[in-house]
C-alpha cells in the first residue's frame, strides 16, 4: 500500500487517489483509517463495507457504502444524520469539523458568507433542528449556497419521514464525493 | 451535566457514575464523547441510541443499544465485530487499545499471561482470524482466562453463521457492563 496515505485528510491535500487493487490490499486497520469519514465519523460503516472485499471497481465500493446506509434502520439512520455538523455552524470557527467537511463547507463558500447570509443560516438551522431534532444535511459541493439556503427554508416545510429519506440520500451524495477523492474511478475516467 | 464526565476513560477511573436523569440531559456531542464506546468504536451505535431519549432507566437504554446491534444486517454485524482488538493480542502491549479494552483485558488477566498461554492464545487467535476473517471476542470480565482459551479452541469448530452470532451476543455483554460502569442501575441497587 501507499504509506503516505495514512488518513483521508493526507490524500486530499494530495492528487494521489487509490487504484482499486490498492484499496483491496489494505487492512482493516488501513481501510477503516482512510475510509472511517467516508460517512462522516462512521467507523462502522467503514467496518462492515471492508467486510465485502474484493472490490470490483470505485462504483461495487460506493454501491456497498450505500447499501450500508440505506440498510440501516430509522433510528440507525437518525444516527448517521446526527453525527453531521451543522452547515455554517459554529464548528466551522472552532476547528472541530473533520477535514472532510471543512474543505467542502469551504468549497461551497459556507467559511465567507455575508453577515445576512449568515444570520439567515444560523436562523433556519435552528428552526430545523428545533422541528426535527436533527442537523439539515446538503452536499455543498453540488449546489450554490444560494440554493441550499433557500432549500433549507422549503425543506423545512417537510415531514420528518421525508427529511430523514432527504438527508440520507444527501449523505450519500457526499460520501460518493468523498470516496472519488480517495479512489481512481477508472470506468468514468476520472 | 457532571462536567467532569467528559469520557468513559474519566468516567471510569473514577466511582462516580450517571443517573438516567443527568443521562437524558446530556448534548448529542457529549452522549457521543460518553457512550461512543459501549459498543467499540461504534460513534454510531450511541448516536442512534440517543435518537431513542429520553431513557426510562438503565434497563431501557442497555435494550436500545442491545436492538441496534442486533437490527444490524450480516454485514453490519461484521463490521462490528472486526472493530474490536484481540485478546492479547499485539495491540495490548502497544498503546493502541481504547481504555475500555485494555482495562478488561487487565481484569481478565490478559495482560499477564504466561508464556505458555500467550503462546496458546496467539496461535488459536491466528487460527480462528485465518478460518473467519474477523477476531475471537469474549466478555473477559465474566470468564476466567482458562474458560476462555479452551472456548476459543471449541469455538474455532463452528460455522461463521454461528461465529457471527456468538460475537455478537459476547459484545451486548461488554456493552452491558461497559454501560454499568456509566450508568447508575437503580433497579438493581449497583
Amino acid at each position: 500500500m501507499a504509506t503516505d496515505r495514512v488518513s483521508p485528510q493526507t490524500n486530499m491535500n494530495s492528487n494521489k487517489r487509490f487504484g482499486i487493487h490498492e484499496v483491496n490490499d489494505l487492512s482493516h486497520e488501513e481501510f477503516v483509517k482512510c475510509f472511517g469519514n467516508v460517512v462522516e465519523h462512521c467507523a462502522l460503516a467503514a467496518s462492515s463495507v471492508f467486510s465485502s472485499r474484493p472490490f470490483k471497481n470505485f462504483e461495487d465500493i460506493r454501491n456497498i457504502f450505500e447499501n450500508f446506509v440505506r440498510n440501516l434502520n430509522q433510528e440507525g439512520k437518525i444516527g448517521v444524520i446526527l453525527l453531521h455538523p451543522d452547515l455554517a455552524g459554529k464548528m466551522l470557527n472552532t476547528g472541530q469539523l473533520t477535514a472532510e467537511s471543512r474543505r467542502e463547507q469551504a468549497i461551497g463558500g459556507f467559511d465567507s458568507l455575508t453577515q445576512d447570509e449568515h444570520e439567515k443560516m444560523t436562523k433556519w438551522n435552528g428552526l430545523y433542528k428545533d422541528k426535527f431534532k436533527f442537523p439539515f444535511i446538503q452536499c455543498v459541493r453540488e449546489n450554490k449556497k444560494e440554493v441550499i439556503l433557500r432549500n433549507l427554508e422549503i425543506r423545512y416545510e417537510n415531514s420528518i419521514e421525508v427529511e430523514v429519506e432527504t438527508n440520507i440520500n444527501e449523505v450519500i451524495k457526499i460520501g460518493a464525493l468523498r470516496l472519488k477523492d480517495l479512489i481512481v474511478d477508472v470506468k468514468a475516467g476520472l
